[in-house]
C-alpha cells in the first residue's frame, strides 16, 4: 500500500493568527519540508544549502506534528510513501516527484493559484499512470484549513472546517475568505461548476494536486482513500464538482471526528468515513494534547491510521510514537539529554 | 532498511557497441529513468510531457532488468527505496533526491564531469545527514562499467571489470578510457591520490554521487553495504582513495561472482563480500538467461537480494521476479495476451 502525501505552502499561511504550523512564518515556511522528512526517514534531514538544524514541528503548545504519528504507522504497519512536491517553498531532503508548482499565493488577493489548471493536470497524469490498485493521499500545507474553507465557498458548499488550533480562528479565516472571494470577483457558490477556478481564485497548489490525482486514479481505477480532515473534504468536494462519481473513502482520525460533524459532511460528499483512535492519551505529554483537541490530523495521519489498523498495529502506535519522539529527543520525548525546542506544527490542520 | 538507488546518465554510454543497457541511444537515456520507476511503482509510469509508453528495459537478447529482481525482492523483503537524481537525462515518475547533476559528458572529452566536486560534496551532506543505522547503495547508469573502468585506471587500480553483455566488449572500454586519459592529461594511476580529479577525467556522476554518500555516512556512523558489482568496486576504490578507513560490505549476485575474481578484488578493497544466489533458472525465460551470463547485476540487485536474504526470502524470488514480469506484460512473462517489446536493459551493468 503507498501513502502518497502532497506536500506544499501557500502565503495565505502568513495572516497573523490564521495558522499554528509554526511559530512564526519563517519555520512554517519549512513544515511540510520536514514532515516529508520525517514521514520519510524518521527524522529531519539537514538539506545542502540549507540550515544546519529545523525543528521538529510542535504546535506553540508544544504538541508535536501528526508526521511523527504517521510515521509510528509507517514503521509498524510498512506501507510505501511518495511525497509530492505541489509548492514547497523551502528544500526537502525527502525524495519527491516534483509537479513543478509555485507556492500559492494569499487568497486575499485577485489570483492564489495560477498554475491551477497546470497543477491539476499533472497529477491527474500521474495519478492515471499509478499501477496502484489503492492509493491513500494525504496533505501537508500550514494555511490549508483557511484555502479549504475558501474552496468549499467557492464551490458553495457549506461543510465544517476544523483547526489544529484548539480555538479554531474561525472569524479570522472567514475574513480572509470573503476578501479572497470579493478580489476575485466570485459570489460564494460561483464556482460551483468550476473546481479549478475555485482553486485558481481562493485555493493552494496542494488542493489543486489532490484533485488531480482524485480525478487521475480514479478515472484508471485505482481506489482512492482521502487521508485527513477538512482539506481533504474539500478535495472531495472539488473531485465531486469534477464530475469524479467513484465512491471515496475518507480516513481520518478521533479527534478531528470529535471537532466537526464528520459523518454528515461525508454522506453530504458520498464518503465512506474510516476513524481511527490511535489512543495518544497512552502515550503521556507531549502526545497526550492530541487528546486534549490539538493538532487533530494532517501530513496523511489519519490514512496512516488507517492503515496501521488493517495491519492490526494501532494498539502499537503509543508506543511507536513515543519512540519517534525519543530518537528526535524532543521535549517530554524521554531524552532529556538531547532536548530541543520545536517551534512549527504540522499542519494547519485537519 | 533503506536501499538508496543512484540513477544517473553518461554519455559514455553512445559509444558503438559499449554498453547493453537499451537497444538504441534513445532508449538508453530513459534506462536509469524507468528502473526507478520499477523499483518504486513495479512498473514503469509514463512521465507527464514525455512519451507514454517507455519499454520495459532488456538487453538485445531479451533479458529483463536487474531492476525487476530487485522490485521482486522489495516487494517480499519490504525494506524502503531512496532514489538520488544524479544526472538523469530523461524525466523519471520516481520521487528522487535531486543531487542538481548534469549528465555526464564523453569520457573521450577532456573532462567527464565537470561538476564532480560538487556532486560528491552534495551526496557526502545527504549521506551524513541520514539517520539510518545502515544504508544499501545501488547504481544504474548505462555505461557505467566504462567509466568504471576509467575510475580504476585513474587510480591506478588493476581490477576486474564485467559487463552486462554475454561477451564483454573490454578492448572498446580500453580504448574509450585510454583515449579518455589521453584528453585529460592523465596518466594511469596519475590521480592515485584525487578521487575527484579522477571522476572529473573519466567518471560519471552516478559515481561521484556514490562516493560522497559513502564518505558521508560512514562519517557519521552509518553503515554502507554496496549493492553491485564493478561499478561499487570502483566506487569503493574512490572511497578508499579519500581516506575511508571503516569497513564496507560488497553485496552482489552469484552471476556477477562467476563472472570475475570477486573475492580478491573485494579482498584488495577491504571489503567484506556478500553473494547472493536468486536461482533464476527456476524462473523459466526470460528470467533463465541470468544464469546463462546475461545481465549479471545492476539497480541495486546484489544489495536488494542481500536484503532479501536477511529477511530469509531468496527462495520467493524466482516466482516473485516472475509476478513483476506478468504484471508488465512482458515477452516470456506468462502475459501473451498484453506482451509488448522491451528495447533496453538495465545497465551496462556489474
Amino acid at each position: 500500500m503507498r501513502l502518497i502525501l502532497v506536500a506544499g505552502t501557500t502565503r495565505t499561511a502568513r495572516i497573523d493568527g490564521i495558522s499554528a504550523a509554526g511559530a512564526d512564518p519563517t519555520l512554517r515556511v519549512h513544515t511540510p519540508s520536514v514532515d516529508a522528512e520525517l514521514l520519510a526517514y524518521g527524522a529531519p534531514v539537514p538539506v545542502p544549502g540549507g540550515p544546519d538544524e529545523r525543528p521538529v514541528p510542535v504546535s506553540p503548545t508544544g504538541c508535536p506534528t501528526p508526521a511523527a504519528v504517521a510515521r509510528a504507522a509507517r514503521e509498524r504497519a510498512g506501507f510505501d510513501l511518495t511525497v509530492l512536491d505541489a509548492g514547497l517553498a523551502a528544500p526537502t531532503a525527502a525524495p519527491t516527484v516534483d509537479l513543478d508548482a509555485a507556492p500559492g499565493r494569499d487568497i486575499r488577493e485577485s489570483v492564489a493559484v495560477p498554475d491551477a489548471g497546470d497543477i491539476e493536470r499533472r497529477a491527474r497524469a500521474y495519478g492515471r499512470a499509478l499501477p496502484d490498485g489503492e492509493v491513500v493521499v494525504g496533505e501537508t500545507v500550514p494555511g490549508g484549513t483557511t484555502t479549504a474553507l475558501g474552496v468549499l465557498r467557492a464551490l458553495g458548499r457549506d461543510l465544517p472546517v476544523s483547526s489544529s488550533l484548539p480555538t479554531n480562528p474561525l472569524a479570522r479565516k472567514r475574513r480572509a475568505v470573503e476578501t479572497g472571494l470579493d478580489a476575485s470577483d466570485l459570489a460564494p457558490g460561483g464556482a460551483a461548476d468550476d473546481p479549478v477556478g475555485a482553486l485558481e481564485a481562493v485555493g493552494d497548489p496542494v488542493l489543486a494536486a489532490v484533485l488531480g490525482l482524485i480525478r487521475g486514479a480514479t478515472a484508471s481505477g485505482t481506489r482512492v482513500v482521502l487521508g485527513g480532515g477538512t482539506q481533504l473534504l474539500a478535495a472531495a468536494a472539488l473531485a465531486r464538482a469534477a464530475g469524479v462519481e467513484r465512491s471515496l473513502d475518507l480516513a481520518t482520525t478521533r479527534y478531528l471526528a470529535a471537532d466537526v460533524p464528520l459523518r454528515e459532511a461525508a454522506a453530504t460528499l458520498d464518503l465512506d468515513p474510516v476513524v481511527t483512535d490511535p489512543a495518544l492519551e497512552r502515550a503521556g505529554a507531549p502526545l497526550d494534547r492530541y487528546a486534549a483537541g490539538e493538532a487533530k490530523e494532517g501530513a496523511g495521519m489519519g490514512g496512516a491510521l488507517a492503515l496501521a489498523a488493517r495491519a492490526d498495529v494501532v494498539d502499537e502506535l503509543p508506543a511507536a510514537t513515543r519512540d519517534v519522539l525519543d530518537r528526535l529527543g524532543e521535549p517530554g520525548g524521554g531524552n532529556p539529554g538531547g532536548a530541543e525546542t520545536g517551534g512549527g506544527e504540522a499542519d494547519d490542520g485537519p
